[in-house]
């Protein structure tokens, strides 16, 4: 676990990046929620808590990463405190559901509807989260695939819920908003797929702190994407929206 | 009291995730003041004000926690500074009265009905709390017994007045809102109960770290249950209501 001082200030620059980052889009969407009809200031209210609270765990996983090593001189040293990787895990045991609810919320599907998809995705997201985490933490190959695997059932049933149970949905909507929902929906198949990927980087010939880079520059821009990019279109899609049924 | 690394960072990242929910939640809360009638919003401003101090308390229990250990080279040693257990039981004194008069709010009464329910069980929370706490902190299983019954007395008062005095109101409520004023109230028993069990750990066969690691995620969980679980209901109560009313 030998990490460089460019890999170290790499990781560093990438976490202060995205703290920034977050930070600005919660401001955006929250701004946004007076430009849209009321039928979707949820849908904004939710987009803007999931990158707040996303800014608040990039500025614990900014200051953890930074007080786990120290550099001084060009020489870089673990410090003995250790990088806590679980508050990306936290991260995302709140803000995966909330993506979820808002994507069905955007939709304006009937009162039983919404919370019956809510919930049954809320909680795969939840259980697909936390039978990760052993793997994440474990120090060897073959526990970290079995983990992995289990959590990977959640997650197909996810995609094959977002498939199906959205597919429909989407029939139903403004023909002004369709091709932007259409997108929003792959730009999230696409960036979650991004995670179990980074999630195999210990599998390939990388070692030592190319590694620990790897997953951690990985999961930050799948995260930027998942969240703020996705935000992005769910805020286009209410204007749309709002736009043709106000 | 030998708590070990792995119970440590468990309470450390449950302490953690509970700020980000309780902050999130009360954004959610008083984002929603806006989409709900005149009558409504003084329930949703309380139900942010209880997640708002929560989240105040959870950043302070978890500095408390972080300072009370050190973790170096993954070996925990106590620090020397102390876990302080009040901030707890201060959340609570300000926290649970606000809860039952949220509950009280939501059901629309007549006004003298809505002060008198509000002062006689925000009195009967104080006292609650005020008799947990000796017991709460002291060493030995005796004293924690007997505060612990003594506290259960005002307890089972709120208890009862919960069922009778909002059995009849509930009678009353729009048809559409019922069902989730009697989830609420359900949902109200349920964390509530909790909180005793929880108190109980000490005298269950657990030792140590264990013991301490309990406590700490019992309530925690709890108190996500009681404050944002029900708040989500008292603002579905209240989106529901408002549609029917206004
Ligand atoms: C399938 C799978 C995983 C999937 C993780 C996903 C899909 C995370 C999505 C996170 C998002 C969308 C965060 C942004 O808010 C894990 C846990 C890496 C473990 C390996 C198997
Ligand atoms: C009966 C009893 C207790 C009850 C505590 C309760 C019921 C606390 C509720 C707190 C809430 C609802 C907080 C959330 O805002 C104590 C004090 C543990 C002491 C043992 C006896």
């Amino acid at each position: 676990d030998t990490i460089t001082a460019g890999q170290y200030l790499l990781v560093y620059n990438a976490f202060s990046f995205t703290f920034a980052a977050m930070a600005a889009a919660t401001l955006f969407f929250w701004f946004g929620r007076s430009q849209v009809g009321p039928a979707y200031k949820t849908a904004l209210t939710i987009t803007g808590l999931v990158t707040a609270i996303a800014a608040y765990h990039y500025f614990r996983i900014f200051e953890s990463w930074s007080s786990a090593y120290a550099l001084t001189d060009g020489v870089i040293t673990a410090s003995g405190v250790g990088f806590n990787d679980a508050y990306r895990y936290v991260d995302w045991l709140l803000t995966v559901p909330l993506l979820l609810i808002e994507l069905v919320l955007v939709m304006r599907l009937s009162q039983s509807k919404t919370v019956s998809l809510s919930v049954r995705l809320g909680s795969a997201a939840a259980l697909m989260i936390i039978l990760g985490y052993p793997g994440e933490v474990a120090d060897d190959n073959t526990t970290r695939a079995i983990w992995g695997t289990l959590s990977s059932i959640p997650f197909l049933y996810i995609v094959w819920e977002l498939f199906k149970g959205l597919g429909d949905a989407i029939e139903r909507q403004p023909e002004s908003a369709r091709g932007l929902i259409k997108q929003a929906r792959l730009l999230t198949f696409a960036s979650w797929g991004f995670y179990p990927i980074v999630y195999m980087i210990p599998y390939t010939s990388l070692s030592g702190g190319a590694v620990e880079t790897g997953v951690q520059i990985g999961y930050t821009i799948a995260d930027i994407v998942a969240k703020v990019g996705v935000g992005i279109l769910v805020y286009m899609i209410a204007v749309r929206k709002s736009e043709a049924e106000y």
